[in-house]
């Protein structure tokens, strides 16, 4: 695809747009500890949510759901048999699924569950560099849900999995890459106090599966979930540069962002991922 | 019984103080994305409150709680054996009860528990009004916790579900509905902005539960619970119209909401609930 | 050991800034309702966290972890076996673990899973008076959360679990009082605001947690956590006097607290625990 900058920002805008009308509904399979964050920030930005984590109705939801979100921050035993079922489901209809593998490579059951589960055609992957690289086999992750890696070192695990699962690949960190192994794009917005709060990473997830269902183009989506995410967060920041001040303010500019405002800020960067993998 | 405006809001004012004085303890089963906000939002009004949710547990705090609320939002196995074994407590021990069926209607797991627990004598039933369908047997439900159905569209359902269970049935909507099957009561306070927060129902239905157990009466009770919260709401609206600061606005106004502005901004009616329905 | 005022506030002093270059990893197995609250006042106070809490991933990460928290609020079945491979696995790795025995007494089953992991070597307990009256085998515990009985009531019984399991055992209250058997510390810092929140004690514990691993002196440890706790949440109550926005500026005081505001306000008192039993 002939991707640029100007292409993707203003897919972002027309995206951003089509998602307050719209309203697409997500349905979330994810952690005990940022479930309410996730809801409250999908809903401010103009997203609907459920949280449907129990065998027998995660199916039949995913079918009807516009995108849905596997994030296996806190495993429990009825929630990995809700993620199959739902994964299942969603494959079957089509409706597109974000994985977010939190703590994998060192973790053995949620481990052996992304693993599994990667190899059911999701839209997006999305984690930090330790996780990217535990998912894709190499490495064997974090501590918890902190990156040890950088990002450029899973540049080449993010290829190849995109290749092999077709997914777009999304590695966060300082400046996040995201990949179908075509084009390496990188996004420079943001702000480190994402990381001193908890959530940080799993609500992008959700608003990945948000615009997911927005557009054939996982990358876009991906690209799309991103930008506005890190750019609320920049803008959160400078009003609110404590912590929990900036949890709330985070939320409030989810709802306030704007076309213009993303445009102005939005640092993208393009390239060819094939050469520097020496193909 | 002779209800009128004025007698719910002197019960109102009333059971407002009698609650932030004798402290009323909540048992709360309720979903995994607003556990937090329920009990900050019960604490910050002056009520108690504790989530028991396991069995051989939820029986015995069921017998000593001043109120017990059953949300069946993300029905973990553990979880609906709990709210059996609390219900079936609750009814015998005469502590009060309220059902919050969440999302009833498409999902199987908890439409099959909602109808089994419906006529457990719940004390109050609340819901939206496609959830307000479902468990009463019509419709079947809406997309997660969005209400399809408009509130007027479940008068008649709310009106035989109260009928048949002897439960005060609460319709929530941009008008609240709240009926006996006598008397139908309608309360226009209220924000869109609680459409935009998660849990903005479901913390409704535990402080019906905080007073439920203050009156003989589950109208007024449900009433009582309504007025308090979406009047604390609307204040909290005007001084914090994002959803992220409206968030903790709202707890704030739980505390600081005194009688006269209760007063004040009482958006109430009474209508006589039979003829409606061409008895 | 010869501890004064003087020592545990400088070993505070040193513990902070430890804390806060060398991020020490909690690990969390805690109840639904204050998973969040509790991961966002960990990062913001300086520490990571991770919350594991299935069978097979909670005993290999107790292992890596710097601390564990094991807090019984919301013990569903796979949390309790998950804190019981917690446990084990800590114990034999020399992780030092919390126990917060949340409403042990009246509820049979976290009643008895607190009696069995007591005597597992935590390096702290931390409760009320009345649940440490009930894990110490005595009382029957309070009404849910709330302590019935007063911090002297539980004097003793703290004396003889400290000295029967070596844990520092923490009561908290208006004055909280932290004894390993020879020393009984006081605390006089905090804000009644604790008590109108949900988690107000369940934090405090994790932030034992997370300075566990700082000393070999569990004693020390609780202390610290209680002092830096609580100064910050007296600052904050300064600041934001209603329940919603003390708990977003609690969590912002953890993160800008410093050395002096704590020598500042420290309110401390050491006495010979032995003399008061009449030993």
């Amino acid at each position: 695809m002939s991707r640029t900058r100007g292409t993707l920002i203003s897919h972002t805008r027309s995206a951003l747009s089509r998602l307050r009308e719209d309203e697409p509904l997500v349905h979330a399979i994810t952690n005990s500890v940022v479930t309410g964050f996730t809801a409250n920030a999908l809903l401010s930005l103009g997203a609907s949510v459920a949280v449907v984590d129990i065998p027998q109705e995660a199916g039949p939801f995913a079918r009807v759901a516009s995108g849905l979100l596997v994030n296996l921050g806190t495993p429990a035993p009825h929630q990995r048999d809700a993620a199959r079922e739902a994964v299942e489901a969603a494959v079957d209809a089509g409706t597109p699924w974000v994985l977010d593998p939190v703590a994998v490579g060192s973790l053995p059951v949620r481990t052996a569950l992304a693993s599994e589960l990667v190899e059911r055609h999701p839209s997006v992957v999305r984690g930090n560099a330790s996780e990217i690289l535990a998912v894709s086999g190499k490495g064997t992750g974090g501590r918890g849900t902190d990156a040890d890696a950088g990002v450029d070192d899973a540049r080449e695990a993010a290829h190849a999995l995109a290749r092999r699962t077709g997914a777009a690949v999304a590695v966060s960190g300082p400046t996040d890459l995201i990949t179908d192994g075509e084009d390496d794009v990188r996004l420079g917005n943001g702000t480190p106090l994402l990381t001193r709060i908890t959530g940080g990473g799993c609500v992008l997830g959700a608003i990945m599966a948000a615009f997911a269902g927005d557009s054939d183009d996982p990358l876009s989506a991906a690209v799309t979930g991103t930008l506005v995410y890190t750019v609320a967060a920049e803008i959160a920041a400078e009003r609110a540069p404590l912590p929990g001040s900036f949890l709330t303010e985070l939320v409030d500019c989810l709802h306030t962002l704007d076309a213009d405002a993303l445009t102005d800020r939005a640092m993208i960067r393009i390239d060819d991922a094939a050469p520097e993998d020496g193909r």
